[in-house]
């Protein structure tokens, strides 16, 4: 195991690289700005694509496949697409490498691409380019498509799943023959978003719009979900756009309707990525390591054996087998750890590193007194239960654990927010952190202004207000109501 | 629905173009050499990768995620490795667009790397070049990782998932303290892959090595799997390769024994991808469409009710519900299509294209009977079934069915395999396409010369032989035992 961790108060971010590392789920690779996922990181991110590719199917989408190549020329299609995208994007010009007459292998410059290549920041230009084909009628509509790939963004300043070059993610294209549903469609999307952050990764969100500077290049409207991290920063954790036209126009995809007009097709895209990773990481995780929602968890029970030689471990290992079989039988993933060659201090220390929900260590006393120690990563409590019984009282920690992960949240972000009235306030309040609800004016303007004042950004205009009417905290103008204020990641 | 297909007879390569296109499992995109993998193609690869995934796992694998990006000086580190991909490759110069005077969007010239990067072919150095710094002692070996990852191979030959510049595939990459248990590892992944390809694509292989002229580029031993098309060509589906200290060598990975020695770690690498899909089609299909084993089919069982009226639909919908239920109580996906757009006709024409292994058929007078009729895609074979202890009976043709595609392969792969003695008999023989089991001196010179020939190579030195000696077909020398020959994909 690693060395002690950098607590979250000394140095947060540190605390934060340190943790991914020495919890093994990811590290920097030799090229610049890429990461590589660990095995351990990698395992709850296929638990979260799992949970989400089901509740994906559930709303009625099917996977596909798209090529990870754009043509540079796509990428202007669409006037505000590529002002967001186009800039910061790695570029494939050649198609061959050759040996050079000192023997070094170099870049054939005969294999000269005639039209370079963008490697996909996103793929609404593929792929509206490729639903002109498959769309005549009102009867092609609805396509609903999901796609599970890499894509890349140029970063020149990277942090491990927050902000990679390369990342992982879902990118979910839908078209459809009304504004209306695909309206519904944008909403639904962010309706599930929202359940998965807070039903799986135990994580509150606020549901909102961005406004239009914070818009997805190329959207009508971004509809988003956002976190509060534990050091009071926010995080988008999930982002659900109604693309409007805009897409169908740049690309022609037109739909012959029952009547027999002729529209262009409408349009919602949606996505999340292993940025998912450091927003679980930072909303629970503590100065002893991670603590994992057990619905998210790759290992929910971790034993520790307490013995003395071969005979002792068999004697614990044979108590301990039924129990084992019945979790296993329950769904959870047991972990028994006979590892000879570390001790339990070690083991318990490393189980709390990797966040596992629940531990329970076993001895010969225990044994004896037909009791097991079962202690709780979430809050540390430690106590001994009966063997008999055990299992089902391990699912309701494992509940337990689920829910207080969550409350816990939902109690910190409530501390962490409050209504600011006055700009000098707000000056003030945003240097704690948090969620700052505020009036502002509805410009552009002057949210550039709060910006460069004081680093905060809108998050949202919340869905949930209390619709109450302001006047704006910088420029006195009227505002319609409170938006989300904070720094963000 | 599409047009009829062209016959296998009249042009087999235009057939499987048709098929994989209107049966809606892929398509060319503008993009060249990339494919766009449709919904219903992809639910097929989602089922392959979800078996496999289920089979490493069960053998110790974990799943884990590198750079999708490999620094072009990685690639001149083994040399074998490099003279094998390095050529055809995707390479990334720049990673800036800017807005032209003109307005158009050009490369950024000051955006250059100073170091190219390649699009992975494979992934091995980048792996291999991340291992060394996790691996010091024998206590962290073995490392067993696999990679679900796309990768691009330039290619200007393409075909729908027999050869696209990029394509899907996993890739394992594991690391051991021996020799031995790399080649054991090699050994285990190929029978892995060939348990999948028999008893879930119902596709007969043989395992065998390769020669070393056919070898992965920087591996000691290639094993493989062979499968033969029903055009009589044979088709690599799967291989695993004892890569012995080569990569370790190159990226310097080391560890220290349990007696205190340094060594360079052993390793191997194995790989299938979505080649299997073209696998998959050519060994069952026929000129009404695909054939799906019920194993990897996205939709098992559809239901064609034939009715007038919405009441007579309501009624034979409420007979059929109780059975919906138990079929996908039992794991089955089952479609009713009760599209009133479309004819039964159509809809019949529509699922045999599609390979759905059971279709129903339902109408007014069935009910009276209290029977419905099924026809079997494998067969064509139509026969009415009582609707009592129907679920029970559609699964056992389901099995059937699984059998059969499998018997009807391994009866095809009977018939077209043949020993062959006389290099003129074999000139003869290879145009007949097969497996042709013929003598061979084992020298690089006498297989090349038959590829010049015939355009046959050896496929693999098949692992069953009956251990017969002899002498080579072509220079009459000492020959240890059989190989196989065929004309490839």
């Amino acid at each position: 195991m690693a060395a002690k961790l950098t607590s979250r108060q000394e140095d947060y971010s540190k605390w934060y690289n340190e943790l991914v590392v020495q919890a093994d789920l990811a590290q920097h690779s030799d090229v610049k700005g890429c990461m590589i996922i660990k095995p351990y990181g990698y395992a709850i991110w296929e638990k979260m694509q799992s949970q989400l590719d089901k509740m994906f199917k559930e709303t009625g989408h099917q996977n596909a496949y798209f090529p990870i190549f754009i043509p540079k020329s796509y990428m202007s299609k669409e006037a505000a697409h590529v002002e967001g995208f186009a800039k910061e994007c790695a570029v494939v010009t050649h198609y061959r490498l050759k040996t050079a007459e000192d023997g070094s292998v170099v870049v054939d410059p005969d294999a000269k691409l005639e039209e370079e290549l963008i490697i996909r920041p996103t793929s609404e230009t593929i792929i509206w380019n490729t639903y002109r084909g498959w769309i005549q009628s009102y009867r092609d509509l609805p396509i609903l498509i999901n796609q599970w790939a890499n894509v890349v963004r140029w970063e020149m300043r990277t942090r491990l799943f927050l902000r990679t070059a390369e990342f992982l993610w879902q990118e979910g294209h839908t078209a459809h023959a009304t504004k209306e549903e695909a309206i519904a469609e944008t909403k639904q999307m962010l309706d599930v978003y929202a359940e998965f952050a807070e039903k799986f990764m135990a994580m509150p969100v606020i549901k909102g719009t961005k406004t239009a500077s914070e818009r997805f290049a190329g959207a009508d409207d971004t509809l988003c979900i956002e976190a509060l991290m534990q050091d009071g920063k926010a995080l988008q954790a999930g982002t659900s756009h109604f693309l409007g036209q805009n897409f169908a126009k740049a690309f022609d995809v037109k739909f012959t309707g029952k009547d027999g007009s002729i529209e262009h097709v409408w349009a919602s895209s949606w996505g999340v990525s292993t940025r998912l990773m450091g927003a679980l990481i930072m909303t629970h995780s503590d100065d002893q390591g991670l603590k994992l929602p057990p619905a998210l968890a790759p290992i929910h029970v971790a034993i520790v054996p307490i013995y003395k030689g071969e005979e002792q471990l068999a004697s614990i290992k044979e108590r301990m087998d039924p129990l084992i079989a019945e979790l296993k039988a329950a769904g959870l993933t047991v972990k028994f750890d006979d590892d000879d060659t570390k001790k339990p201090g070690w083991k318990f220390a490393e189980y709390e590193l990797k966040g596992v929900p629940v531990r329970l260590a076993v001895g010969n006393r225990d044994l004896a007194n037909n009791q097991i120690e079962i202690a709780r990563r979430d809050t540390g409590e430690k106590r001994s239960i009966s063997m008999d019984g055990a299992c089902a009282e391990i699912q309701s920690v494992l509940d337990q654990i689920q829910d207080n992960l969550f409350n816990k949240a939902i109690e910190f972000r409530k501390e962490s927010s409050r209504k600011v009235d006055s700009y000098d306030q707000f000056k003030v309040e945003i240097e704690k952190g948090g969620f700052l609800f505020a009036h502002w004016d509805g410009t552009p303007e002057t949210e550039e202004k709060i910006k460069n004042d004081t680093k905060a950004t809108i998050r949202c205009v919340p869905f949930d207000s209390d619709d109450e009417k302001g006047t704006c905290m910088v420029t006195g103008k009227p505002s319609a109501g409170r938006v989300v204020f904070a720094r963000a990641y």
